[in-house]
């Protein structure tokens, strides 16, 4: 195991990116493990399921809980196409957002005297935006942030925010530096004055990326609750979507991960996918009514205007029934269509991302628009950081749905780990296959043993996600996944480059292409006398070493080895060694669950902090209990661990307390102070 | 011009599909226009609108109109979810279909005294079926083919099914063959009793293409009013989408093309907009509450089952307000989400063959699972004879999906007519731009300048769908389309081998790829005294070749040519010859309206049948006075022709009497004896 830790003490994990298997962990001065240091940011939010980045989240407000992702949809209290009371009967909205800057020019004192509350009479969440969105309309704006942020306060918005300098995606490194410094220092400044309120405090920094992070990690310690994206909306009116998500994941990057981020001005249903895949958790619209005016329809695979249509092509309620004709003269019920859709949207966002099917929806939303799939393809030269928030695994298929699909992160994670700890077993010559029918290994049954009886070979699948060992052919994600029978043309070249890195690295004396008999023909000159291999035990190891590390099967499989197999399908269940229950393998992804026996060997051999998640040892007897590990009691982890990963609960002095699943990653873990960083599913008594 | 004509009387294309500017004219023996040769089998199916082989079109039936595409949701008497009324109150259905073998045995004497109609309590259209899916289903049905055709007719059904032998896909060559030899036998005999009932007669033929065109051939002969798809459920239920497609076309390409065809149980949303492009015009569905028994949402992209589901990703009135729990105990309100999005689905399928984007429409579809992709990816193998189908541009942008975008049909003509008809203007040397942002020419202005000033070059974008001489880059689909910055790789790779085999054929001494600075050194040492281009008059020749064929700009401009420009574009508007106005640019598409100035010099210039469209002599006269060309009066037309394309009308003795634009394609002008062929522009007085 050559995972290494130079540190003691509390251990943040830096913005750039650690490759598994071979992590140095920098160190980082800015927003440290407030449990640990004694900072208490009080955080509104909590996470519930998540895709990646994207998260199925609640936030608490004065005015009940928001779930997200959420859409808030803008009222403008001077001119009210639907109420923010219908917002949330016809849509379930449970938030909606009005300018303040608007209140305060226009009905300051009914505001102060009703409250925001008042005069939407509305009892739900209620956001307020500052009027920095009108300073890049306008060029400014009359008033001031301390004026603006009191005002909020003192109309009693749940989540206010403060008045940023709108960055505009042209402003040069001067100005958007300068734009940076006077968005911090404003929101500083309201942070002092919010009172109760809860804060939005915007990212900017025009499109330099170091900026934009810089300035997120500026923002990360500061008291607000919620961070927001700002400067976007020119971006997304010009569907330069390729810069936006460059700005979006700048951000994020350097953005405290246990806030929500409000991406500022989205209210297009065609982006939902994408940004909440980037880990965006609110958007914002006032589009539905801007474009309602306009006659313009709203769909997640674009915009369509009633002019251009002789069909109405949607169901919701209020298209339904409908002529273009009736449409066009009713630009309430093109509001209404428009919000349908956009919330019709943050549903299937939602269910993606419980699903854990959200990079699916995402990648087919991308096909809507070109721009939108030069956006798809910018994720690939991100793909180190993206995977750090993959999950291991989740139940349904993975779906190819173009050549993108193979530059996944979690397929990237896959074919690197196959180069960092997988050890294929010695054997002279490697035949090869060509992506086939699945399972990959049941499909050559045949062809393998035919070469068995010839000569001593090892098996290889040419898949479209990377080269497949076939002890690995039941692992997530290489047999739960659906891949057309004709690969895009990138898809084969990648598969070929893929297969000859793996096979240079791997010392075969002798490799072949299967080919039928003729392959046979060929091997014959090899011929051999029979070393048989136990292919059970080499999947074991296999599987092993690719989900706990290097070395994890030499030393969970020291002693006797029992596979329990089903009796109905063959496949691997248990794992017993010197009769003691080790590994169960879970049917729907072929990855080990790390038993207590299992957990205390590899606890023994692998010094710390590989697959450990250490917990305050005050709260340890919990989980010893069997009782989950809250991410405020973490005090540091693994820097490769993983959503989903199965890893070792130790106290401050690395006694083994517990064994369950990560559901954060490392830097949530430490971030988070809200809900659970581990579900624990065995305690170890001391 | 090289098209030429070795036959007089009616001509018929046949099925193999002809390459523009060469074309040789097979002689098909069956079902010759019936105008010609006096045997009338009337037809029932008008089109309205077209997008390739997909149309808007409309059936009379005894029981009013019927827009299609359209679903027909089927109605069981026995167990009725929704009736017939509901269907069209709710979701605007114009036909049901009921099961007439399922009436013959649980309620024939009342079905007999009430009619369909009268047992469904329905005045729309209804088709019936005849218990062949009960065939597949059960093995075989107590009912003669006489006897179920005979019902049906008595029960006063619009459309009724004769009971063809359902060829199932694993079905050999000599089981195929007995199957198809049947199904014809017992829908000539079903022709026989039918009376005035519209009789829907199968395709079968399982897998077998040849077997399948032949079928359908076979059945054109028949005077049936529906043509129908039959025996394909099993690969729609095992997701062989290829297969599917392989036998839609096949069968497509055997009938006659002016009668409506219905894919047989065709229900599920995923896949009405690639049966669409492919020329299917109606689909039929028990799904609905098939699948809502199951607890199965039907989407446009998809099947969920309900208890996946913790959010409901749907706007439609079923839905929207509900939970998944409230849901899963609701069957019917799940029928109802499955008929919502159906018939939501058709009306964006309508939307898309009226806007001239279901090629967009389909390639998006085809992402929700990767045997929609290979299904797609099988199209481009029909490339040549789905090219004669598609017209010649539309009105909005070309949306570039993915790498099989640049495989279109349209996109295929492109590159093939630049080859056959386009002739660049002699330069020594061409210079090549990379694929940039449009306008092409516009964007390289600059760099055309500084190349001028140095030697006579020719100038050429390698763009994704092809070379593109800057001539043509303001013609459709060049100029009107969208594409990422970022190619696929297959698409880069294909650009450099198309514009490979253009530089080929084209005789440049010298090619070099614009690299700026760099180039213009090199080009130095070919410095030559500048031989100026008019590109204005260059433009005009190489969209007059591309559009009418080669030798047509020499024809048309021979003479002072005037090119009148738009003030405020400078784009091209019109083009006087010796002062006659000959043609006319279109702004949205960049080619050429013909004036009857032009359609003379073509007319003298091009032999017969080239641009012609041949009517009956008798009818002549009102074309001459500017009404449209009925498709009933067409006598012959030039092969080459395509939907959109300026033609001829010429009399028998081919005196022209008018110019217009082709609505439909020279085998469906044959084949329809309703509705227009050409929409007549000008007609030339006598």
């Amino acid at each position: 195991m050559n995972v290494e830790r130079s540190t003691d003490g509390p251990t943040r994990i830096g913005l750039k990116s650690v490759s598994p298997g071979r992590a140095k962990v920098p160190q980082s001065k800015s927003h440290p493990n407030p449990q640990a240091r004694g900072e208490a940011l009080e955080t509104v939010f909590e996470v519930r399921d998540r895709d990646g980045l994207a998260r199925l989240g609640r936030i608490t407000t004065p005015h009940g809980e928001v779930e997200t992702p959420a859409l808030l949809p803008v009222i403008n209290p001077n001119q009210v196409v639907l109420s923010a009371t219908e917002m949330r009967a016809k849509f379930g909205a449970q938030i909606v957002i009005t300018n303040a800057y608007i209140l305060h020019r226009t009905m300051r004192d009914r505001a102060l005297a009703e409250g925001v509350h008042g005069v939407l009479g509305f009892d739900g969440a209620v956001m307020t935006d500052s009027g920095a969105f009108q300073q890049h309309v306008y060029g400014g704006v009359e008033v001031s942030n301390e004026e603006i942020v009191s005002f909020q306060r003192d109309i009693r918005a749940d989540i206010g925010t403060s008045l940023d300098r709108f960055s505009e995606p042209e402003h040069g490194p001067d100005q958007a530096r300068a734009d940076v410094e006077e968005t911090l220092a404003r929101t500083r400044r309201a942070a002092e004055l919010k009172g109760d309120m809860l804060l939005a405090g915007a990212v900017q920094g025009a499109l330099d990326p170091d900026l934009r992070r810089q300035c997120a990690k500026e923002l990360s310690t500061i008291d607000v609750a919620v961070h927001a994206i700002g400067g976007v909306v020119p971006l997304m009116e010009s569907y330069r979507f390729r810069d936006l998500v460059r700005v979006i994941i700048a951000s994020r990057q350097g953005l405290r991960p246990d806030r929500p981020v409000h991406l500022f001005g989205a209210g297009h249903p065609m982006i939902f996918a994408l940004a909440a895949l980037l880990g965006c958790d609110l958007f914002d619209s006032a589009s539905y009514h801007k474009y309602a005016r306009a006659g313009r329809m709203m769909f997640p695979d674009g915009t369509r205007h009633i002019e251009e249509l002789s069909y109405v092509p949607c169901e919701c309620p209020a298209c339904v029934g409908k002529t273009p004709d009736a449409l066009r003269r009713d630009e309430r019920a093109l509001a209404e269509h428009n919000l349908y859709v956009s919330f019709g949207e943050v549903a299937r966002v939602r269910q993606a991302i419980h699903a854990g099917d959200l990079w699916e929806l995402a990648e087919r939303r991308c096909r809507a628009h070109p721009a939108l799939l030069d956006a798809l393809k910018e994720l690939r030269r991100h793909s180190e950081w993206l995977e750090r928030f993959e999950p291991v695994s989740r139940h349904g298929a993975l779906f190819y749905t173009g050549a993108e699909t193979i530059h996944r992160p979690l397929l990237a994670r896959y074919r690197q780990r196959l180069v960092e700890r997988y050890s294929p077993p010695r054997r002279r010559a490697l035949v090869m296959f060509p992506e086939g029918a699945k399972p990959y290994g049941a499909h050559y049954g045949d062809a393998i043993r035919k070469v068995e009886a010839v000569c001593n070979a090892h098996f290889l699948v040419k898949s479209a996600f990377g080269p497949v060992p076939i002890e690995l052919d039941g692992m997530y994600p290489i047999a739960q996944s659906l891949v057309p029978e004709e690969l895009d043309l990138e898809v084969v070249e990648a598969s070929e480059v893929f297969a000859r890195q793996f096979i240079a690295g791997a010392g075969y004396e002798f490799g072949i292409l299967w080919d039928g008999e003729a392959t046979l023909r060929d091997l014959d000159a090899w011929r051999e006398p029979p070393v048989p291999i136990d292919w059970n035990l080499a999947r074991v190891r296999a599987v092993a070493d690719m989900q706990f590390g290097r070395g994890a099967a030499d030393a969970l499989l020291a002693g006797r080895v029992d596979i329990i197999r089903s009796r109905r399908t063959g496949r691997i269940r248990n794992v017993r060694v010197d009769g003691r229950h080790i590994l169960s393998m879970r049917a729907h992804d072929g990855l080990f669950t790390l038993r207590a026996e299992g957990a205390k060997v590899l606890h023994r051999a692998f010094p710390k902090p590989a697959l450990r998640v250490v917990v305050v040892t005050e709260t340890a007897e919990f989980n010893r209990e069997g009782r989950n590990v809250f991410a405020k009691f973490v005090v540091k982890t693994d820097p490769n661990l993983r959503p989903g990963d199965e890893v070792l609960v130790v106290d401050q002095d690395d006694r083994l307390v517990a064994v369950g699943q990560a559901f954060l990653n490392p830097e949530e873990m430490i971030a988070f102070q809200r809900g659970v960083a581990v579900h624990v599913r065995e305690g170890l008594p001391a």
